[in-house]
């Protein structure tokens, strides 16, 4: 579904997938604010390489990541880096909720299947089991640590209306994404995500 | 090899994996302090399902693990539980070093294989595959987050020689674990490790 031109939404507590090539620039948009979007990404032409929050932060040495930071997959390769980034808090601590977290965490009796399983259902088609997933870099999240007590919390996030993040994808990826469904991410609502795919070949 | 009775050593820069069953206690012991221990625990019967840092931080809302606290998988199920910890500082961000770490972090132009190679040898037996190491808990590691920038830092850890950390397997487990090849994680040298099992029957 595009909301208009080249830009697609992601309706509220729901995923997609697909694929970019080398060069290609993913710019992830929060239309609304407050709207937190789980991104995943596996190399398209062996998807037991994926995106590692582990090697990234280590890498790094810094747990916020924003625009010049690469994200590293669990070889050491760089999969995406961030070119642009109006908003600069992003988790890259929590993986995706799901209907286990919700049951856990909020005690839901019925949980919604959560960006875990948003996630799981869209990424199938490209061979990738729910077991494969990881830690997600999940965009516009804003989770502080406190550093004595190692104390963290999901806080609502710092994006406004508009805000996005750009990344350029290093290799050729398949990608999953998520307009996040945990009530406590986004700040009590469930919102919709746009995204919009710049191919390499016109990236000025 | 045993240092004394039921108590193994494993030798600085490298690493085993051997099962726990529902029950065994697994108790890892800085011998002679500053050593870290990369810790990884996967489900015996299925070993797709493994210890998930991403699960287990959002669930304890704390990046900060010690006495009483769960270990859980990327399916949401307790495989570890910690019982006793002189120390009350380990890390769950960073996964296991390696020859790409060495390489990155370093500058080595001949790596050391790290303990991310030591794992995968050690559990290349039980049919586990190097893509499917995730980040580690990792005994004793020391890395402090700055809570207002998100920097983090490797520093020397806690531990003092005899301090120790013991485990409840809550499945049946297939356990990996290193003597750490990082010198920043070690305060500079390369030490032994020191662990034992205590079975279900005979834990008090």
């Amino acid at each position: 579904m595009c909301a208009d031109g080249g830009t697609h939404e992601i309706a509220p507590r729901s995923g997609v997938a697909f694929t970019l090539g080398r060069g290609d620039r993913l710019t992830v948009i929060d239309p609304r604010g407050e709207q937190v979007a789980d991104l995943l990404a596996f190399n398209r032409h062996d998807v037991d390489e994926v995106i590692s929050s582990g090697r990234t932060l280590d890498y790094a040495s810094r747990i916020y990541l924003t625009t010049g930071d690469p994200l590293y997959s669990n070889r050491s390769n760089v999969l995406l880096r961030i070119v642009e980034d109006t908003v600069g808090r992003h988790d890259f601590l929590l993986t995706p909720c799901s209907a286990d977290t919700f049951r856990i965490i909020y005690g839901d009796a019925h949980p919604h299947r959560g960006c875990f399983g948003n996630l799981a259902a869209a990424l199938a088609p490209y061979g990738i089991a729910p077991d494969r997933i990881p830690v997600a870099f999940n965009c516009f999240m804003n989770v502080p640590v406190d550093g004595t007590t190692g104390s963290l919390s999901v806080q609502p996030p710092l994006s406004r209306a508009g805000d996005f993040i750009t990344f350029q994808a290093e290799t050729d990826l398949v990608i999953g994404l998520t307009a996040c469904s945990a009530l406590q991410s986004n700040n009590g609502s469930f919102k919709p995500i746009h995204y919009r795919v710049t191919p390499a070949a016109t990236v000025t």
